[in-house]
């Protein structure tokens, strides 16, 4: 008897058999949940084995799960609908950025930050201007100019969780392409944010207020700025404190999740994406301003052991758990994920709608937006700079996962884009997001040898 | 830019500045949880400090919170009927009995079987009694006879969510007490679940089915048998086809949450309680079934340094690595807990409604009825039998938790309860649920000395 039942049970009791049957929809959020975790986790060994990331597995269980309706089962329709399920996805991609955040050292990316930002500019003009002034009048022709104008803001999109989760599975995210990459997709994010509300304005009120434009930048440059800066500045000491309350690792462990959370509040509170605060948050917590918290019981109990003895590797053992016990700040989170990224991953991939590859023309106008698609962010990769692997920052930057799928559905609600276009956009999205995980890890592999 | 927003974000960018604002719930869900794990996590060690567990803090964080209408203050109010938090809250306590599954051997379960039917029995039926025949009608005179009904099923209620949460929090889950608790708590779950069918249809229909009792107790039985026994039997070989494809950790921890998910759906498809399937998810988790499951990364790294060293405290190193690998998979949905558990408590102690002690009047009948309902529950105590100690099984099954107010809610949603009476049925679960944690940890610290 749970709480959940609280309201729904004083309904149900007035149909008995029905209660007893079970109360339906919150009950298969159960099951459905089961069925992610459990999928993903099988899928994601088998990808690995073919030597790609596991997301590639996540997202593809996703499209045939989200298209099951084809061959008339229509079972899984509702999750990707369902509001509970959907919040999953959220935490999940919350979570991930809030991991991919306790990963990266601010040092880093401030060393990459101009590089970053000339990448992120690059890869938001170039693919905007080829997708509204070239692509667009070019391959569906005869369309309103607004049409365009939406085109080139979906193409302009890049989804950091698509790229962030691959280098991630590949273990390559300290690397300073995956840096660059990760600099430039915060940035874009933002920008994103203003193309698509220029857009959005230009298309409903016709004109576009530079005051609206200059606001969202305002707040933007000041959540990014103030929340690093205030919060690496109270780190220390709030960090301090809390230990002196509690020192151990399941404190720390909730510490790191309360402020992903709060940031991605906060975030969503400044108009910018949740996620962009989770990952901020995730830099806050330098290893250095942890100490105060205990190392794990293993190594406390270990460590008297060692110290009485005459052990000549003695060092080594103590290297090896300063080693484990230095990294799992960074680790600590992995669990939440285990549980909740699949969700969001599984549910983007149920965003596609496979219908769309139907008509044969269509797929002909989308294979053309999407080289348009994809060479706009190779150019982005050639800022990267000397010594950098420009294909690697390029692709990086290609998938557009939810993020395109978002503008292309603004787009549809405020009547400008057809349904013609809209479906040449999901297939843009698919092969933007379903191509890249496995060419960056031919990349990545190439790289090595 | 969020999956979330997918559609709220269509509508909102009509209303640009509400969009840049940010788009209200969904969001504010993430400060709220934020907020719920922050403040059961600073709360949970100034319990422990005065001595008391935990779960307490959290209680009586949500009673606070939940009661800040009385100071005008309502951001919190729709908190408790989020129906995302609630799910979270669901999720919280399906993971808590995942746990305390986890940590149970069903071995140690059978063993006290015999006592701790007894004690169930015991422990529903003296408490009804008390409530319907005796409590009821001296204090509460000129009631509808449904009305006492009401009040016995409602002393009759065990919360075995909160008593499990002590013990744990105590470290005594596996002391046989503990066992007997859980075992009776199980038992008086379905046990209630009967007692409530009865009761709802002889309220409405004015008879009752006997073969719907039956069916109710023949699913509970073949639900908790049958999953058990064929779970037990497939789970070693699940177990080895899953280690063969990837036999990391996190492999194991996907599968023990899958199950503890999917075994609480099941139960709720059943018609019983969900936290019950979780439970009995739990038990299916022998050690001896995940041996092959690789040993973390650490064990691994440390052994080889261990083999080739005349060290002669290198077996007590080896025992310290062994127990802290052997105990790894009871603790290792853990993190998950710290996340979802105190959104539970904290959640169950906002349903408590203060303003139900303003009465002078209704509390003085509300402390008769609690003295009614702690008797009752005391009574079953002495059912567990020779050599064990009868006052820490009658107060392990006192609280009566969500699980009171639910039958509460029932009862006044059914048009058989009062106001009046709800308000006293709500202080004895509040003087049950809180009285309950102290009076344990007093009861165990006596114990041991």
């Amino acid at each position: 008897m749970t709480l959940r039942r609280l309201f729904p049970l004083a309904l149900l009791v007035a149909a008995w058999p029905v209660f007893a049957a079970g109360s339906g929809v919150v009950g298969e959020n159960l099951l459905w949940l089961a069925l992610i975790i459990l999928a993903a986790r099988l899928f994601a060994p088998l990808a690995q084995r073919v030597g790609f990331p596991a997301v590639l597995g996540e997202l593809l269980l996703g499209v045939v799960l989200g298209n099951l309706g084809l061959i008339d089962f229509h079972y899984f329709d509702a999750i990707a609908r369902d509001p509970i399920i959907m919040f999953m996805a959220e935490l999940g991609v919350i979570i991930l950025l809030l991991q991919i955040g306790l990963e990266t050292r601010l040092g880093d990316l401030v060393s990459v930050g101009a590089r970053a930002s000339m990448v992120g500019a690059v890869g938001i003009v170039v693919p905007f201007m080829l997708g509204a002034f070239v692509a667009g009048p070019l391959l569906l022709k005869g369309l309103d100019f607004n049409a365009y104008l939406f085109l080139g803001a979906t193409l302009a999109a890049t989804s950091v969780g698509i790229t962030g989760r691959v280098f991630r599975d590949l273990g390559k995210l300290k690397m300073p392409e995956a840096q660059i990459v990760l600099g430039a997709a915060v940035i874009d994010d933002v920008l994103g944010l203003v193309i698509l509300a220029v857009v959005s304005s230009l298309v409903q009120a016709g004109t576009v207020s530079l005051v609206d434009v200059l606001l969202i930048i305002a707040k933007a440059v000041l959540f990014l700025g103030g929340s690093i800066a205030i919060g690496r500045a109270m780190a220390p000491h709030l960090l301090r404190q809390a230990s002196r309350l509690d020192s151990s690792h399941s404190m720390l462990f909730s510490l790191v999740l309360v402020a992903g959370l709060f940031m991605a509040w906060l975030a969503h509170k400044m108009g910018l994406a949740p996620i962009i605060g989770a990952f901020a948050a995730g830099l806050l917590f330098e290893p250095v301003f942890l100490k105060e918290f205990e190392t794990p019981k293993l190594v406390q109990d270990i460590e008297p052991l060692l110290a009485g003895d005459p052990l000549h590797k003695q060092e080594e053992v103590r290297a090896v758990l300063r080693r484990h016990t230095r990294h799992q700040h960074e680790q600590m989170i992995e669990p939440i994920g285990y549980f909740f990224v699949p969700v969001f991953f599984v549910l983007t991939g149920m965003q596609v709608d496979l219908t769309a590859l139907a008509d044969p023309k269509v797929v002909m106008i989308a294979l053309g937006i999407t080289v348009a698609a994809v060479v706009g962010k190779l150019v982005a990769g050639f800022a990267a700079g000397k010594g950098k692997n420009p294909w690697l920052v390029g692709w990086g930057m290609v998938p557009r996962g939810e993020v395109g799928l978002i503008f292309a559905m603004v787009g549809k609600n405020l009547g400008v884009m057809s349904e013609a276009m809209f479906s040449v956009i999901v297939i843009m999205v698919i092969l933007t997001t379903l191509l890249t995980p496995p060419i960056l890890t031919v990349l990545l592999r190439r790289q090595k040898s």
